[in-house]
């Protein structure tokens, strides 16, 4: 029987050993889909080596620590977050946001990005709010912010609308519900959360 | 030396060995003090007995698992929500509203009830949800229910402004902004928070 972890390919495995690119791709993979199942805490490097049917040492040689490792499949895995087009109107732009938020949250990178927002207090995990902020925080941002200026130019949205709290009420009530609730955001509830809660907050007042 | 964990009480400990109510209260508090430190993963069954200097036994005889500590220490520990009094506006009696509300966010049972909000997820912590919803989330609904419909009284508010998602923007941006920013949530944040979100969300159209 094999010792070393290097030769511990079964002899019933179809899959070929990888290397360099491949294997760190399959590294990266495992390290997502183990965030996405068990979390920051449930992560460990044996599980990591043992999706990408790999050993540690191939881990630990290219990332030190667990840090490490979660800091690069966030960034190799996160939702890619495409351009809104003019629907014509914010109720429309908004609801494609949302939705492609949606999409995201729910994807595997989206469950591995939320067990670290959730399970690291912003001191511990300094190195995840780059890439969390970097590349997920701000493109949304700047999203919503190009939707509203839309808006406001459409004279929809009252001219003061654009400030950081207006921003933050999608994600926030997207994680929120999605925590305390187990909300799914289906369509339905995308609407409900766009009539019942942005269009009366963005709206001019004397309509 | 001791080897039996009813006789472990150091020679030197100034403590007396403490039973019944009081041994229950101290092992509580020991509960709440690792959740609201080293939040639900890092709580041990020793790291509580050792914090209420008592054996894991007299732990285990009152509450056989983690998830049965936990529920007690939440529900003996919550903060108190107290009634808001009517301070003659909405922007006032929402302002005094956050302000209880920061105060228990960052007290520490806020801490400790945080910790398991985030480290847990609905499914499986569905005995959390209970305390949570009855001891918070109610509580919380119903005073903002309260500040709206008299504001709704006063002509402040709009009145089609009493439905869920205008309820849960506040406690949602709070832990958002708590939890991705590190913010502490100053008299100034909360005013902020109100000028710009809540009350052009909950004025009437054409103010």
């Amino acid at each position: 029987m094999a010792t070393s972890p290097w030769t511990a390919a079964p002899a019933q495995s179809a899959s070929p050993r990888r290397r360099g690119a491949a294997l760190e791709r399959a590294i990266l993979d495992a390290a997502l889909e183990q965030l996405s199942t068990v979390g920051w805490n449930g992560l460990t490097m044996e599980g990591v080596a043992a999706g990408a049917q790999t050993g540690k040492a191939a881990i630990y040689r290219r990332w030190p620590s667990k840090e490490d490792l979660v800091v690069d499949a966030l960034q190799a895995g996160l939702p890619l977050i495409e351009e809104v087009p003019d629907l014509g109107s914010v109720r429309e732009d908004l609801l494609a946001l949302c939705r492609q938020a949606r999409e995201g949250m729910f994807s595997r990178p989206g469950f591995a990005l939320r067990a670290v927002i959730h399970e690291c207090d912003p001191m511990q995990a300094e190195r995840f709010h780059e890439v969390i902020f970097e590349g997920v925080v701000e493109p949304t941002l700047r999203l919503l912010r190009e939707v509203i200026t839309r808006g406001i130019g459409r004279g929809e949205v009252r001219s003061d609308a654009a400030n950081s709290y207006v921003f933050d009420a999608i994600p926030a009530i997207m994680m929120y519900r999605s925590k305390m609730r187990a909300c799914e955001w289906s369509d339905r509830d995308l609407e409900e959360m766009i009539d019942g809660l942005m269009l009366p907050l963005l709206r001019p007042s004397g309509t």
